[in-house]
């Protein structure tokens, strides 16, 4: 009988998160304020995030400790268990050993929750009493709600209003944690009444939604706004996935040749490859690579430039890889990640040649899904679809050039309340789609003049 | 920091399922051929079953070696964590450990792969090419589909056509693993015509699903029907349930008390309590309590007694509690568990006295699955719920005994396709339930003149 799962024991989740801040070679581009041109402070940010979360934002320690508090929680599904994908090595018939770090099963089916519980956690402390945050397919706003309900503080989340048509599951499953769920654009925020009084039905955006949610936030006393991907924080909390891959690793004496994950704003693919990045940064041979739709190409087709990280310009300008700040993908994508913008870290390190980016056909990556599920038996989401298609891609590379590979990727969530999306592929309603070069000409016309990093 | 779970390593899964027969103080009665009144032989199962699943069914052997191929199968999620409920034990503030059996995290959402996988396996080397089965909520249907899917066979779904319409989710899973599900009753037998000539608009029922998946199955070369509860043999590969529990908690050192599952086929029930049951005909101070819906209640309000699994009277007459092999429970019921019968070996540990029952309101059931969903996180499926309220009722039993309890119980699947139910008691449009005595006795005429156990 052959192993197919690496565990760690309650006693052996990482006490610490990582700080790749610590080890970069080059220093990262401070976020600027938009109307002085000036990096912004930490008084700049006190409006919507707490101070011990402003300070895990600028901070260069290289570990940060984990609360006894946020452990508690995490264990109630982490350490997650490292697996082997023999039956879907069988199907590729390549020379490869595929590790994935299972994230699925946590309570809202995604990593999202490793930093919504300390998010949530820190802004307890800090006196804090309800926040307010976005979503777009759901992961991250139902995660947040879960871990707001843990802690006793009030949540409602602003979800771009076509997910919320087409995913009403997610809406329910923030209900059950406590949540409010509002379809964005929406009457509560002067953003939202701009965009619809010029656009009466648009499907709403992650931009759109952020800038709901941050205006919500500050317009409550006792209340702040907080973000499930993008902020150098988020990478932080997520390096508990990487951490944990890591020691399993360890355990049973491999290293991967590729390090693997699908990118959106970047938080999955920075959270099992941060502490990969820094032993390669130390001199190690690895790959790290992250998967992007072709439909919101931000790392492969977008530049790295300073920009705002929602609609209205509520948020400094970040120095990251992006397609301008108003850029909606369009319709015709099933596949999450679709946020215009790329998390500055992630963005520094495609810049420094540490992290490389391929983006993919949404054809492709349900088919990956699709073929995944047909042999693992477990179903992705779409998002987690990406890192799977390029996985496929690696293993048809590794055929090719007679080379054995262990790679390992981050099987970021499960597809149960998504499987509309699923069932648009699976009865040919899906059609391939590449962002044009005219179209994303256009998009970037949104940050012609702002500063260049 | 402390433990939350108790894990296995892919070495230590059981490496035998328990068979119960071997151990019964009083032998079960054998089925009955309905034309003789006499007892079947495996000759009567085999134009359904394949010969292997037909001895195991009758097999008083009392350990079944768990093949290589079917192992290599579980090892995708098994074993499971045995969780300790910190969080809801705080929320109950009762003398009670509370340790839950994680079976909702297997690729279907539920306990169900548990033996559809086995069930594929063996058809699969009895050169079958194909299965009929049928399914209420779909948990069933989905994890067959699966499993089949592994194996290389095809495989059928009759789904219960309230369900298939309220639940499409569900359908989509099972394309998802290249299964073909069809609403139940339909026009491919002549079970699903017959009821659609006398209710065109039948929601359909489990029994009638039944009819149709074996007449189906019958229809086709080198097809054998699949049931996914009430039989031994399923009983029997559930078990592995127990026997990891048991395994987990001798690690750290304790017993339960109590040991608790939802019953609605039985097989949950049955594979997490079989093995204490063995424990308990030898002494050992325990209870095992099954849950069931007040609306369905075949086990409190039910007799022991000779009837057919199905509508059409296509299975041989079974010992066991029932309400009438045409009882279809009221549309107002949200909470699944929703056959008219219960697995025979179930049955008999009932008259038996080793095992209870007790039967609970829907209300009370989503109540106590949103008080586990906002403390432990996890939003458990419908039937889950049930056992979560009977967790909460011995709780509540404990403290005003003032006597500590350690509670084992079988979490066995999430809520993540069957959300519309948690959003119809969020926005109060459930309401409770109990089946009355008139309806009960009118159910039950279905079964007069049958023979008697």
């Amino acid at each position: 009988m052959k192993t197919m799962k690496v565990l760690l024991e309650d006693h052996e989740i990482p006490r610490q998160w990582y700080n790749i801040q610590a080890d970069l070679p080059t220093p990262m581009r401070p976020p600027l304020h938009p109307a002085t041109g000036k990096p912004v402070g930490p008084e700049d940010l006190a409006p919507i995030f707490p101070m011990n979360l402003i300070e895990q934002e600028v901070s260069t320690e290289r570990w940060i400790d984990i609360p006894e508090e946020v452990l508690e929680k995490y264990l109630i599904w982490r350490p997650t268990p490292l697996c082997r994908a023999r039956n879907f090595e069988k199907l590729l018939n390549a020379p490869v050993k595929i590790y994935y770090k299972m994230e699925g099963n946590s309570p809202a089916g995604s990593h999202k929750p490793n930093t919504a519980i300390p998010q949530a956690y820190y802004n307890k402390i800090a006196g804090i009493k309800h926040l307010s945050t976005e979503t777009g397919a759901g992961q991250w706003g139902s995660a947040l709600s879960m871990a707001c309900q843990m802690f006793g503080l009030g949540c409602r989340v602003f979800m771009v209003k076509v997910s919320y048509e087409q995913k009403p599951y997610r809406r329910m499953m923030m209900n059950v944690w406590g949540a409010e769920c509002i379809p964005s654009p929406s009457n509560l925020t002067e953003a939202g009444r701009n965009v619809l009084a010029e656009h009466p039905d648009s499907p709403g955006s992650l931009g759109i939604a952020i800038s709901e949610a941050i205006e919500d936030a500050i317009a409550h006393p006792q209340a702040k706004y907080s973000l499930g991907s993008v902020l150098n924080h988020v990478m932080l909390h997520q390096t508990i996935i990487g951490l944990e891959a890591q020691k399993q690793m360890a355990k049973i004496g491999v290293y991967p040749d590729v390090v693997m994950g699908c990118a959106g704003g970047g938080s999955n693919f920075a959270g099992i490859s941060l502490p990969y990045v820094r032993d390669k940064i130390h001199g190690k041979d690895v790959k790290i690579v992250g998967a992007e739709p072709t439909s919101c190409p931000t790392l492969t087709r977008g530049p790295f430039a300073y920009d705002f990280g929602d609609l209205a310009k509520k948020t400094p300008l970040l120095p990251m890889h992006t397609l301008g700040h108003d850029y909606v993908p369009a319709p015709i994508h099933a596949g999450g990640l679709r946020y215009h913008g790329m998390a500055p870290i992630v963005s520094h390190l495609v810049m420094d040649n540490l992290v490389e980016a391929r983006a993919y056909h949404q054809i492709d990556t349900f088919e990956a899904g699709v073929m995944w599920a047909r042999s693992e038996g477990f179903i992705p989401a779409p998002e987690t679809c990406h890192v799977i298609a390029a996985v496929v891609d690696e293993a048809r590379r590794a055929k090719e050039e007679g080379k054995e590979k262990v790679i390992l990727f981050n099987w970021s969530g499960h597809g149960m309340v998504d499987l509309a999306s699923y069932d648009a592929y699976l009865t040919g309603k899906l059609i391939p789609y590449e962002m044009p070069d005219e179209e994303i000409a256009r998009a970037l016309r949104a940050i012609e003049g702002f500063p260049k990093p």
